[in-house]
């Protein structure tokens, strides 16, 4: 319903909801006291000593929310998300949600909030789009404190003998700053440092985020902190955090990072928003800690991954579901009829007006990643996010499809109701979840070679006939297998537009050919990020950014964050 | 004490503590429920609206404390701080701190912890010194987005006209990161934004660090952030964060982050950690409004200001205590045996053997700093902040000197001790504050000229016989006066060692002149930076950096913290 005028926006929703405190929703789960830390009343951080404490408990069921190759104002999946979570709780379950925490860099810019919407979002919006819990600023902090370490290193005698040229690790900053993307630093002199070339990141796209999303406890993120590549030696072999001996610093400056934040949503269920990595160089979806922490507290576990069923759900099962040992029990796949729309042919700018038959020519998106998850072995539902535009022709049309394609289907309205609008939904859900029809499994097996794990991936997931590996990938395969980096997954950086590494090409695209170009070993998180193109680490602002409407009013009560 | 061996560190006094709940501290004060939010266990956030409710009430006494130059491991003047707040606590009086709060650059350099030490530290300290409740993150982000911005306005057309070779507001991470001092960014290409010489500063010596720590409110904050001037355009001049309109969004990246922090010393003495300039490039003191806030909740406020009193004493009293209407009832001027050797020509390296002459000697520097206390109309207190290797023959010759210059003088053994080391201390300033001899007054009218003010400072404050303005200095007065800058207080940067300016000139130089090479305005906080040598606002890490002993043990406890 956003595109519409005269309705509240996001924040007016939000600052007029009543939020009960949090040991109200506190008391709703199996928390002990001592493992609640209150940040102000309506945010906490709940310690790791709960997944101790629950070990031999039965984990609950994780529903997964992704969506059909999205357009750029994206078809409302983390509302959908809560508003699932919402659902749910409102027929009695035991619901919780698992969301990633939002990155300032996008909040400034040009997406507003990203904490849900409407009347399915999680509260406190401003605080969650804001600083939160100071997450983003440990990791940010923790990723430049390395970076200063590895330099200091090198001002100091560079005892590892690293060659200034291949030092791979890059300062982030968690802001659209695209001045910082290309940088050369050290200049003044020879107290100054060593002058070189280098780049800033958002915080996001970090190897840190990656790694804190994927440590299992504390332990497990030093070890991974540990294993981190910063550089290469004069000899060309790989200089980790543990060569430098700063795994204890970065571990100790994450160690309150790494508990979950247990929020609300507006209709009082409880929420998990923790860790927010892309989903282009890393694997977009919230942490592992928190998404297993919700599975012991909760029945019913809604979380989301970033962008497609090709990109965000195919990592979450392929990569975070295999190293976490989750076993997802359902797939939302997320459509709206101005998507499908889009990807029928209709320009962006005329989505609003009715067009059955771009809608029909457009379900061929749906299809397709209807079929991915059915690749990977999984009961799903798709859920039809409504919007005020969408008219009776072009519904009926989708639900026909739906029912002549043996398609779950459900249509939502959580922006506007809430839970309520998303009852059908969960009915749906709980209904594919008992048939009980789940044979997951990843895709591939990470002892298959680097070529055959991309292959798998972009013939099953993007509907590819072949995958192209430019002479430079090739190289980096030869130089990965010497260094026994080959057995891990890899994770796909390619474009969310199309399921091609061509955004131009929209709906389903057929007889093409994915091109790896190069590779981005991150040996912490353990995966191998393989290129398909251009990969935006560092997102510029546009001309008008969403910063030149904030404020503050004299209450302290935060104005124009969406 | 903390140069011996076979005592605890202070991170292990600190953990081996049994801190109360933050509600009992809370307890303790004139404070409601809705203006506490509690940022885990042992931390509290306090709202501004304490200072309206109390608008009425009668403001408790402020005790600054400052020190001789000191030598670089410092006086103990924090541990100082904390031990009289707990003195007086101990005594009855219903006492509170107010100090800065630590940067994590120097934390995880060579400094360690900056919380006191000993028996006389606040706590949690792993905290503390880590990202607290985020407050540096928060000025961190706004300084970075405003650069952003400022970046960002010049890649989209630049309106504002700005001369990309003029501008002044530079990048910053709370980090000793020598590489950034200098840089050049906007490299890649036109889609990477615009190629410009900058630099990072550490975000303690940021100009929006040292607004927030003097605003007095939070629409004090916003006035002061849009005065902020970012660069030059091309008719030279100054362009402000106003001019970007993003005065508001910096107010909301702040709205938190100006709340003060509270906590509990180790004898659970309450306490203000809030707002940390550095004291060169700015004022060196926490923020008014916990300063303020203090003195609305207590009796008697213990506070300090950074580096010697010629350096954080003189700004407190020029410029923190103008601008916020604040009245010391005392000072406490804390000395050390070790250093007043060094001023009498003892080399570093044998502090620890005993020198009375030298001492002697020495005792020129805090009887300078006692005359420029006496300048300002105050009553004192030297403060003799004992170390094990201090002998009986120095103690007597240091008291003896004391009594024959009518200094009153305690000895203190706080951070063995606690509260209890500084009774004698607390009974002492309790003394001379109710002698009432107080006739406070900045030095200098913010109406005399910029010359005026700065010779006020050098002769009176440094002994100087005069100051030299080097051409570049004196082209930037008539450029201030032109455009209306030159009725602000002056906000010294020079170096700490020494009373003239340079730092090799110990003990009380006679017969110098002071050379100011260059200004920084600072609109936004309301001063004129003025240079007396080179400035360093990015520290480097040193050859071990503190970071390689950090770590976190089985049960996620900090280790290696000091």
């Amino acid at each position: 319903m956003k595109i519409t005028t005269n309705v509240k926006s996001d924040l007016q929703i939000a600052q007029e909801a009543t939020m009960k405190p949090i040991t109200d929703i506190v008391s709703q789960l199996d928390l002990l006291e001592s493992e609640i830390e209150p940040y102000g009343h309506y945010k906490a951080k709940l310690s790791l000593d709960v997944m101790d404490r629950l070990h031999t408990k039965q984990e609950g069921k994780v529903i997964l929310v992704t969506a059909i190759s999205p357009t750029p104002a994206g078809e409302g999946k983390s509302t959908v998300t809560v508003g699932l979570g919402q659902a749910l709780h409102k027929v009695g379950k035991k619901a919780m949600i698992a969301m990633r925490e939002p990155s300032l860099g996008p909040v400034m810019g040009i997406k507003g909030g990203a904490a849900g919407g409407g009347y399915s979002q999680v509260l406190p919006m401003e605080d969650i789009n804001l600083h939160f819990t100071g997450d983003l600023h440990a990791i940010t902090t923790a990723n430049n404190a390395l970076a200063a370490l590895v330099d200091n290193h090198i001002h100091q005698g560079n005892e590892l003998r690293i060659d200034t040229r291949k030092i791979t690790w890059k300062r982030v900053v968690d802001l659209n700053d695209r001045a910082l993307r290309q940088v050369v630093i050290g200049l003044g002199g020879p107290v100054q440092g060593v002058p070189r070339e280098d780049g800033f990141d958002i915080t996001v796209a970090s190897e840190i985020m990656a790694v804190f999303c994927l440590a299992t406890d504390l332990q497990d993120l030093k070890r991974r902190l540990a294993r981190i590549v910063v550089a290469y030696n004069l000899d060309d072999q790989p200089v980790t955090v543990k060569d430098l001996g700063v795994e204890g610093a970065l571990t100790l400056l994450l160690k309150d990072a790494i508990k979950p934040n247990l929020v609300q949503t507006i209709e009082h269920t409880p929420a998990l928003i923790h860790g927010g990595p892309f989903a282009n160089i890393a694997h977009g979806c919230n942490s592992v800690v928190a998404t297993k922490m919700a599975a012991k507290l909760a029945d019913y576990v809604v979380t989301e991954a970033g962008f497609g069923a090709d990109l965000g759900a195919e990592k979450f099962l392929n990569i975070k579901a295999r190293m976490a040992d989750l076993k997802p029990e359902a797939v939302v796949l997320v459509a709206t009829i101005r998507a499908l729309k889009m990807h029928g042919g209709v320009d962006k700018a005329n989505l609003a007006e009715e067009n059955v038959d771009a809608l029909k020519a457009g379900m061929a998106n749906l299809q397709k990643h209807i079929e991915t998850i059915q690749a990977f072995g999984l009961p799903y539902v798709v859920a039809v996010n409504r919007f005020m535009t969408d008219t009776k022709a072009e519904v009926d049309a989708l639900m026909e499809w739906c029912e002549e394609n043996d398609a779950p289907v459900a249509l939502t309205e959580v922006w506007e109701k809430g839970g309520e609008g998303g009852q059908e939904l969960a009915k749906r859900v709980l209904q594919v979840m008992e048939k009980g029809e789940n044979t997951f499994a990843p895709l591939y097996h990470v002892s298959d070679s680097i070529q055959s794990k991309i292959e798998t991936i972009a013939k099953k997931v993007y509907g590819a006939t072949g995958v192209e590996f430019a002479p430079k990938a090739l190289k980096q395969i030869a130089q990965f297998e010497k260094l026994g980096w080959d057995n891990l997954p890899i994770c796909m950086a390619k474009t969310q537009y199309s399921l091609s590494d061509d955004q131009t090409k929209l709906g389903r695209p057929t007889n093409f050919t994915i091109t790896i170009r190069e590779f981005r070993p991150s040996i912490g998180a353990g995966f191998l990020v393989a290129l398909t193109g251009s990969i935006m680490t560092m997102p510029g602002l546009p001309k008008k950014p969403a910063a030149l409407n904030m404020d503050v009013d004299e209450n302290g009560q935060a104005l124009g964050i969406f």
